[in-house]
């Protein structure tokens, strides 16, 4: 009964480069608000808290949907929020698995009751207009899921031209922008998506902890004319918004010290302004492109589909992926992700989100990548610092 | 799509003493480790910190439990993990309901689709072994569920007798410990609680966002031998302990900074030890409550079902409790919870968990009270400070 050890090294992680799935770097403002002093749930201060996370929250989502608020939980949390609070036992729903996001997604629709049709899409492509049109003969789901960034295979996925044929068979779209949110364009209401979520620690740079979400007014007619309760209490998106919204009805003591955080990066991302950050994102991608094709490296994904925020990059054959990983983590504290999936150990999954999109980790990523390839045996067919630096120089 | 206004002030709450219902103070070392760099939540470092949370809250809730873990959500989420896994679809299960949050385990098992058994308890008292015997007689309920320390009424229930007596009808036994753990004893083990919770930010004095639980060899034959998938996702626990176990399969993002604190807050509590721990949250309850009689006020509950944890405190006849709160957060920096449930609007809840229980939040909390009373027109019947005062002398 005694704890493990008689006692306990003081915290210390040292310092990291976070160039994985995420969670991604901070900036030492959102550090510094993390460390702000508690207040109570429902003290004034933090109400008024409260209320600059929804607004910033509707810029970064570019919505005016009023119910638009963070799940006191991580991004699967908010993908689940989403799923229970609208679907309802027997209710058919669609949804697009292109990874293991997408199969998240799907496995959710059968746990809470609904009548899952599967459509996968070819590896590494996104789903097109066409195979959404086709899917949608014969059915009417009430609501078609998306992945807008794929995060286990770094496929992007467009979105406008799809949500207009999913809308003409009148179904609910639901995005699931965990990987892409604050890193490349979301349009919330000028592309009519009906439901949108997001987790904090990827390109909003937040830690890790809460799942932003938007609901337009047609979701939330959907979720008013459900004939059964939402299955689960903590999930259930009516609870959660008397607490967010005028009557501040208690539910849940909120994640304080991450709300504060949260607030901090989206006032970030406001001070930048979403199309700069847009702008800095797809530099910084066009950059590492440059450097890993210098490489003789491949991406998974062709270059129309990637997404700007994560990629996965083929390990060369013969070399242990896990291993290059270890290596860079010991010797630089740069963190890569694993692949995941149908990647697992094939691959490297590179983030550039939020505040890990910065010219300086880029460059620290190719070399240090060149060097441990090198020390396992593997040459570069050449200088991926030197690609990427002429595309800074423009 | 503008955000509300076009620029934010910087994050500064100011200081409080926060002696409501929770989050309670934390101590600087929880606020230090929670500002330490992000690491990736696979990153052998992490795992280290998940492993020394898992043993040192083996030993805040003194068992030998394999299955002993944070769920990455709030308390309420620990309760709903406990009720989603163990509850299947037409189980009989009763729950024993003393105030708001025995009636939100009970909606809990509606919501998943068990047959409620509903036990009242007369108000501001505790079950009785003879309560549970009578409402045994005559059903067969796979769970009874209790709360410990009732956060909304201040009532201790007694634990090891009436545990008997549930495990004589063979039922498992599900106990509420988000109030009470780490302020006043529960012994998992010894008193065999089958599955027991907690919230990070009561006595535990982590940041909230946190629920631990433990789950005994029953507990999981029980989920074994499930015939339907647990309805949430995020919540199944088979899921959530690939991840804490040694597989570290991925399942979510774990919010790394608050398991940073959370692992802190517990090493501040072996390192205090369970039991000093435990006298030093009763000697401040009792100068609390030496100076709560000398000021003539009255508690809700009777002297011996008290937690020395959190106690609501009746505001006298035609005293506004809300602007007494107001003025004492004001001009103090100093939070009171609110009435809740049947108590709202009637009563003070006054927290003394975790590093909130200390003699100076005592003494402040009795001499400011004493004045916020007397601008209201209510004055003392004696001096709150001084009886308390005598209490601490000896």
């Amino acid at each position: 009964m005694s704890a493990r050890q008689d006692s306990y090294a003081p915290l210390d992680p040292g310092r990291r480069v976070l160039m994985g799935a995420g969670p991604s770097d901070m900036h030492p403002r959102v550090y510094q608000a993390m460390g702000a002093p508690l207040t109570g749930h429902l003290d004034p201060y933090f109400i008024g808290v409260m209320d600059d996370i929804k607004a910033l929250l509707r810029y970064a989502f570019q919505t005016r949907n009023d119910m638009t608020l963070a799940i006191s939980a991580t991004g699967s949390a908010g993908m689940e929020t989403c799923v229970c609070n609208l679907v309802e036992p027997g209710d058919e729903v669609l949804i697009c698995v292109g990874g293991v996001f997408g199969d998240r997604m799907a496995q959710m629709v059968e746990r809470h009751g609904g009548r899952l049709i599967r459509l996968e899409s070819e590896p590494g492509q996104p789903f097109t207009p066409e195979q959404l049109r086709k899917a949608l003969t014969g059915c009417q789901p009430k609501l078609v899921g998306l992945v807008h960034a794929e995060t286990s295979t770094g496929v992007l996925q467009p979105l406008e031209e799809i949500i207009a044929v999913i809308h003409e068979h009148d179904a609910l779209v639901l995005v699931d922008t965990v990987a892409s949110l604050g890193g490349t364009p979301v349009k919330v209401d000028e592309w009519c998506i009906d439901v949108c979520y997001t987790g904090s620690q990827k390109c909003l740079s937040a830690p890790p902890g809460l799942a932003p979400l938007t609901f337009n007014d047609r979701a939330l007619e959907a979720i008013a004319s459900r004939k059964t309760p939402v299955d689960s209490w903590y999930l259930d998106l009516s609870l959660i918004n008397a607490y967010w919204d005028g009557d501040r009805v208690y539910h849940h003591t909120a994640p304080v010290s991450l709300f504060y955080a949260l607030r901090e990066a989206l006032v970030l991302i406001h001070e930048e302004g979403l199309e700069d950050g847009h702008l800095r994102h797809a530099l910084n991608y066009e950059a590492f492109r440059a450097g890993i094709d210098a490489m003789g490296l491949a991406f998974y994904v062709d270059p129309p589909h990637r997404a700007p925020t994560i990629n996965p990059v083929l390990a060369p054959e013969g070399i242990d992926e896990a291993g290059v990983r270890r290596r860079l983590l010991e010797e630089y504290g740069l963190e890569l992700g694993g692949g995941l999936g149908a990647l697992k150990g094939k691959a490297w999954r590179v983030g550039l989100m939020g505040q890990s999109s910065q010219r300086d980790h880029v460059m620290l990523c190719l070399g240090a990548l060149e060097q441990a390839l090198l020390a396992e045996g593997h040459k570069a067919a050449g200088s991926g610092v030197a690609a990427a630096s002429a595309v800074y120089a423009g």
